[in-house]
């Protein structure tokens, strides 16, 4: 909401706002009911109404006929109000989505990444969410924001990503610029364990969490934050690069210089086939590989799930002596197979520290980063519609 | 302010306290300046200073003569509207200090920490706080609130302190229940390190920073994180247990297992006085010797002192990795020796993260805790204050 001076207009707009919360979060009502929940008279409340449904933003959601007293109209969002889309960009796969205002998603399109370089990638972005689009039914005039999930960290100051080690050439200047121009979409980007973390968040395993750490373990290591429901990024935007966090190996040897960061490389998808491969098993492997075969029983496999839980363990302890959070969801290309990994996580913890955390499998799996990509254009799109569709109607005494 | 429902006198409240609050943060004024800067017509400012003189919370600070115009009248916060207390129970001394509202100092007392038993240092810490009231020669029922800071992480819920084991029986039930009955004053309990960097975010080396973090880095090591002015303590108020980071060397290793946290015992003041005796040191040493040897250019002490900035390097990219601050701050007693350190710290920074927060000494040294407890307490008192001041003089129309 922007700052209008302190005047009637102000004071009928903000209740309408918060009237269409009410709606948003706590589902369809009558008029009697939102007075009632509200505080506002119900003439408030009818004017309310009547000048949202003239904004195009609720509508008639039919009615509510109690034992006792007259029918009520029952009220809700007008979820075709606008729309938004989701773009997650992994080293792998390319996922989009297309959701209408209430969240519900209306189209998907997944893509296999085989972009060579960060030019032919964002083109294969923009055919993603082209497609998207056409299969929504939807023209890019109609979707109000755009979020962005990508490896590394975005600055908004130059336009470019910083620390995308397993994306070559994703830090070239106006790479996002050239996304938008050609979508015709305002657009977002954020690092992809954030998005993860606030799409745990908003439809996931971190719902209701007050400080919730999301990792994000596969072709790389990430981490997102989420306290009180909003995103802690640190000063820079780089909290939860911990794949950045030194080896403390050296520590407590004397005169050794510690070693430059190498925790993404110890615990990442590549780390499990490299275990794997000390323990003695052989021919083409992926992280996957290991853990199925761990499932039927392997035991060079087993011996590198348990490595694989007790290094996660490290990182979990570490997160919690500095951030101390309530909940750690175990997500990305690893994080899905916390069923063999959970029990050997939690037993290290539980002899690495007194600070132990409920640590759980993502609820979404691979869907998390565009999920938590769709729940932040959410949050950009629905003031940013409401803003506009209530000043075009504005001038109202 | 509690929630009264919307009504004038609600209205009034908050002007009277909007009023206060920028008399506090912007200096005395005159009426005329505080209804520029605040909006509110002329006569609404009269008759809320009116209000708030005679509820004892603003008083005349002198007269403005202007080249043009009438004289006026500058009101400035009465800062003996009610008085706070501090208190820092440090394992080697005792720190207290009384401030009126306004912040400014009263009295302070110092005592060593001579206490064997829990029991004894809650008895020395009531002598002192009641030494220092007498200096400030005010009674305990003008202390409005006092704020206590502790190693360890006290749990509000059972009235302990957990994780203090540089104070032995310190976690005993009820210890601070009986503080707080002696003294006869409201008290809140607060980790030390968090104290500290509250302090040095109020009054030092942390003022405006949006993310910084403060280390105390002495028998012990703490640390205390603020974000955007408010203190974050995790979900169970133990964020910044960084003692308890574990070490990473074994991670790498196959099969061992990780070691169980010994950040503190590698970093703290005995960590220094360890490598200088490995490093060649002999006779009765502490960290404060080893520091001044090495500024008298002893080998061994340098090479110790070179050690101990190395080993914090890593501390700081650790924390770095996982928060992104923007600034932290050495303190504490090896902090204080932060001349001797920070060239080590910034150089081996540099190669062990690309993700460098600024490091600088503190500027509150020794007295960090017990300022950021002054600040702390003023923080609950000065709403309060107002709170029941003006609940007392209210029943108006």
């Amino acid at each position: 909401m922007d700052e209008l001076p302190w005047s009637r207009q102000r004071l009928r707009r903000n209740n309408e706002w918060l009237l269409l919360e009410r709606l948003r979060s706590a589902g369809a009502a009558s008029r009697a009911q939102l007075a009632r929940d509200s505080g506002l008279s119900k003439p408030t409340v009818s004017s309310a109404l009547a000048s949202l449904e003239q904004a195009g933003l609720v509508r008639s959601a039919g009615t509510l006929a109690p034992e006792r007293g007259r029918v009520a109209i029952l009220y809700e969002p007008d979820p075709t109000a606008g729309y938004v889309l989701g773009i997650d960009i992994g080293r792998a796969r390319l996922r989009t989505a297309v959701a209408d205002l209430s969240g519900a998603l209306i189209a998907r399109v997944d893509l296999p990444n085989r972009g060579r370089s960060a030019g032919s990638v964002a083109d294969a972005v923009i055919d993603a969410a082209a497609q998207a689009l056409a299969a929504a039914g939807i023209t890019s005039t109609q979707v109000v924001h755009a979020a962005v999930g990508t490896p590394g960290v975005f600055d908004p100051r130059t336009g470019r990503v910083q620390y995308a080690v397993n994306l070559p050439g994703w830090g070239r200047p106006g790479l996002f610029a050239r996304i938008r121009e050609l979508l015709g979409i305002a657009l977002s980007v954020h690092n992809d364990a954030n998005l993860a973390a606030l799409g745990e968040y908003a439809f996931g395993a971190g719902a209701g969490s007050p400080l919730f750490v999301y990792l994000l373990i596969g072709t790389g290591l990430g981490m997102g934050v989420v306290a009180d429901g909003q995103l802690f990024e640190g000063a820079h935007g780089a909290a939860g690069e911990i794949g950045f966090l030194p080896l403390m190996e050296g520590l407590l040897a004397g005169g050794s210089a510690p070693r430059r960061g190498v925790l993404e490389d110890a615990v990442s998808a590549d780390a499990v086939v490299r275990a794997a491969r000390q323990c003695g098993m052989t021919g083409p492997l992926t992280a996957k590989r290991v853990f199925d075969a761990a499932r039927t029983g392997s035991e060079p496999a087993i011996a590198a799930v348990q490595q694989e839980g007790r290094r996660l363990a490290l990182v979990v302890a570490s997160i919690s002596g500095v951030l101390d959070p309530d909940l750690v969801v175990l997500g990305g290309g690893v994080g899905h197979s916390a069923d063999l990994l959970l029990d050997i996580v939690r037993s290290t913890l539980h002899r690495l520290t007194p600070l132990r955390p409920a640590v759980t499998p993502s609820a979404l799996g691979e869907d998390a980063v565009l999920l938590g990509a769709i729940a932040t254009a959410l949050r950009t799109a629905r003031p940013l519609v409401f803003e506009r569709r209530t000043t075009r109607t504005a001038g109202r005494p």
